[in-house]
């Protein structure tokens, strides 16, 4: 980056990616049911190649998911600015441990953040995939 | 999706996104100098975690790979609209053989692809991790 005031920005931003992935992951493993007030009605997300659309069918998906309670273990977050005036791109790897299982899955899930008129952030992109190997 | 309209958006974007991809890593693995016409001078690339600014910067930064050839096996291509008139954005799950290696290393990586006025695109965003594990 060419200036401190460029630095600033990106460190900035890269705290909000780190804040938002921690508050993301704390719901999904806690409060699942919680995880439609981070989407909106334009919002989608594309989980394992399948895709849905708004807030309500995304939480949907999300909670009937056929486990209860599971854990991320998130490994890097990276973040960049997005073309949209404040919004952010969020890219996460890390590994998800589920009920009752000793072994690890790997996964990568990208977001792109986008402000709200009250200064926080809805969730417009989410594309989550099991890294198999 | 709510209408066959939508239907079509989303089924030619992922055509582009998967059309790019092949493009994108057949030059990479074949022509590596040739990546930077696909980049723009506020293009970003983070590359493990390391910030990269503008198409200059990170065609060098591509070149400069301590390796001559590899050979990237994408597993997954999803596609989004993004939120620029006309954007993608692309995940991208793979593995990648570096020369003389007989194992693959798993990578991930997010693009945001931007139309240009030619009727291209461009990739404002690059986003890429090797998964170890």
């Amino acid at each position: 980056m060419e200036n401190d005031e460029n630095v600033n920005v990106v460190e900035q931003l890269e705290l909000v990616a780190k804040a938002f992935v921690d508050h993301y992951y704390h719901l999904f493993d806690n409060n699942r049911t919680s995880l439609s007030s981070l989407y909106g009605t334009t919002s989608m997300l594309t989980f394992e190649g399948q895709k849905i659309h708004g807030a309500k069918e995304i939480a949907r998906k999300l909670i009937e998911l056929p486990f209860d309670h599971c854990k991320h273990f998130v490994s890097t977050v990276d973040g960049q600015p997005s073309s949209v005036p404040g919004g952010i791109l969020v890219f996460v790897s890390g590994s998800l441990q589920l009920p009752g299982e000793e072994h690890f899955l790997k996964f990568s899930q990208m977001f792109q953040l986008v402000p709200t008129s009250q200064g926080s952030f809805y969730v417009q992109n989410d594309i989550f995939r099991l890294n198999y190997g």
